[in-house]
């Protein structure tokens, strides 16, 4: 096969993670290893608002060893965006001018790294530029600590934030415990819709410091439950560790935080904005009358590539790599995705998953990976999630402060 | 000098650190290794309580690489407490008791690891021993994240919550800094009257990622020039990074986190106990209608072993085993302490503290090391800083997990 000759561009979109740029590390230092097929590689500055800003930072200008830096660099360098494309049967005017630009630089090769709205919108313009006959090979790059793309095992990015979640767990666990009276905490982790990261925090418990309860929102979540689940973990151990997602439920479905926080007004009738976790803290210790504290993980857990897995971090690198390599010998339209050969000792292959199977769609902790009681996880998931957050962080250190990559970042004139 | 022959006890007191069992292993391998003078070795269950409970573990009954992993796991491996021994001028049976137990298990060499209520145990200890002609060598080995002892350059603790703060901020310093809409982020940090961790948020910007503004409880707090300084930076930056102590104050000596709470009282009268953060996050969304968080460091500065300082952990271990060899040599009442001799290359040595000098002290940030605005830290702050959160963290992981000291903790009969 001729190989396509021509530009490429890589994008970065939705929430960052800690390896984010470790895929961007990947597609970088791939496609600048083919310069006779790939003449220039193009970043996307915010995003696709990059392309529809016209404006290219230029990576063939920065230094080797800072894009290998980008591997112990969180969230996205290029920076992000939350601009969503319209539907192109509705309004084409983005699309058109994606070619425009495309068309400008020569482009060929378009990557994007993101969730299953990033896949969206890689699927929109794939299928325009194809409709249009302007040969470009589109890829989608997965990352989301949400862990909730579907057509692969998993996405770079879960298992960086379950490492830094389960082990900043253990560790207060053992900060709690060195106390003799009874205390409840209550950790908040990431996921409005997929427990993932939740669930990720039981990992804890393989070094016995763990959470005792820990709540999704696969499943309906009853606050009288939760206490009275708390209150015999309390009789047993004094001290109750209890983990949620930001986004559990009522059996009505609504939100946990908006049912406990409509009981929270200012005195000028504001809402107040509480998490989750801050609200069933307090509701705890107005129940129980104990010692309580809520811990929000907030942005650290998907920026904390100083606690990255190792594992995560050379698998989104593979997955940039990989996309180019597929890139290159002609595949288009597809996300980079992994397939599960065996959990121990752990091995995946890659995979090309077709854009269409993964657009805008979401996948659950399975059911069966949750215990019986809702209040816990399986050993099934367990196995499962365990080996994505081995490996060692890679994140280079000078006085004791992380060494992140400088980008001279240099717009296309 | 003979030296006194009897047994050790060592225990953990106050708010736990992510090293405070360095210097118990510092503690325990020292005086393991002098067993002609030492027989037995013995470590306090939750502190002074475990003396007046006669609850010892027998520390030489544990395995030797157990109590080396000691150095990677935080809190305190003992159990702490929060009991305070009274006045012995107006009830003495604590010290009878405490007496009573030495005797019993002869000890003469009495280790306690804290804060300055701990240094106070200590010195009314040591003077009732005294006083009733037992003789015991008793020493204080210091620790707190708050870094406000008197007496020492620094206190053990104190480097590694500040390089967890430092780090994380400049991660999370990225994540703000991805997107391109305008953003406020409070971050929350332990230190109820002097503002250490507040300020040593600051050694992120050494490395470009640090906070905006930083507060500190040295200096009184007003809600509108802080809003007015977010203002000043977001128009410069479109994203502002304010780091806060948890003990910040207002000219009337009423801490912030109270003041903004009493406007916020939920539907049941509660008073809302959201941390400073939330609550000014909450005040900036309100002031100036952006995207804002509040992220609180909780538990998790003063727990994070997998983000310790080497430097912070060498010298707590140092401070263990210095302690044994002092009190070896005749030495008794003291806190071992730190005396910077240089800052570059850092250097320090160990000094003697009289106990009477550091116990119910509390030293706060001097004035000259906050900027003359009151809402950062200088230069001479941040040459202060540096050198304690540098060399690389020591925790041992297992798949991907830390692997934490399992001690027996057998109780003496």
């Amino acid at each position: 096969m001729t190989p396509l000759k021509g530009n490429l561009v890589f994008g970065q979109s939705g929430g960052p993670t800690s390896v984010i740029n470790s895929s961007a590390a990947g597609v970088f230092l791939e496609a600048l290893d083919h310069p006779d097929i790939i003449p220039r590689v193009f970043g996307m500055r915010h995003g696709i608002e990059g392309i529809l800003n016209d404006e290219l930072f230029d990576i063939s200008k920065e230094e080797r060893s800072e894009l290998e830096l980008l591997c112990g660099t969180p969230s996205s360098i290029l920076g992000t965006c939350r601009y969503k494309l319209a539907d192109p049967a509705v309004d084409d005017r983005d699309y058109r001018r994606i070619l425009e630009i495309l068309k400008k630089y020569d482009i060929r090769y378009f990557f994007y790294n993101g969730g299953n709205d990033s896949m969206d919108t890689c699927l929109k313009v794939s299928r325009f530029l194809r409709d249009n006959d302007y040969e470009c090979r589109v890829i989608g790059i997965p990352k989301t600590v949400d862990n909730d793309l579907c057509g692969t095992d998993h996405c770079p990015g879960f298992g960086s934030a379950a490492r830094y979640v389960a082990t900043s767990i253990s560790e207060v666990w053992h900060d709690t415990h060195s106390y003799n009276t009874p205390m409840a905490v209550v950790f908040e982790c990431m996921g409005r819709h997929a427990g993932w990261l939740a669930g990720a925090s039981a990992l804890a418990n393989v070094i016995g410091c763990g959470p005792d309860l820990v709540y999704l929102p696969e499943l309906p979540f009853d606050t009288d439950s939760m206490i009275e689940d708390a209150k015999h973990v309390l009789k047993e151990k004094n001290i109750v560790l209890i983990s949620v997602s930001e986004g559990i439920m009522t059996d009505e479905g609504k939100l946990v935080a908006e049912q406990l926080s409509r009981r929270a007004t200012d005195a000028f009738g504001h809402k107040q904005l509480g998490g989750v976790a801050s609200l069933l803290a307090d509701l705890l210790a107005d129940e129980l009358d104990i010692k309580v504290r809520g811990i929000e993980f907030s942005l650290l857990q998907r920026s904390a590539a100083h606690c990255a897995s190792g594992i995560d971090v050379d698998e989104a690198v593979l997955a940039g790599r990989s996309g180019v390599k597929a890139a290159l010998e002609g595949t288009n339209g597809v996300m980079i995705g992994f397939k599960r050969l065996q959990d121990n000792p752990y091995r995946c292959e890659i995979v090309h998953v077709p854009l269409a199977e993964t657009a805008n769609k979401e996948k659950d902790v399975p059911r069966e990976w949750i215990n019986a009681e809702g209040n816990g996880m399986t050993q099934a998931f367990i196995d499962y999630a365990l080996p994505l957050i081995g490996g060692e962080p890679s994140q280079i250190h000078e006085n004791g402060l992380p060494r992140f990559a400088r980008l001279k970042k240099i717009l296309v004139k």
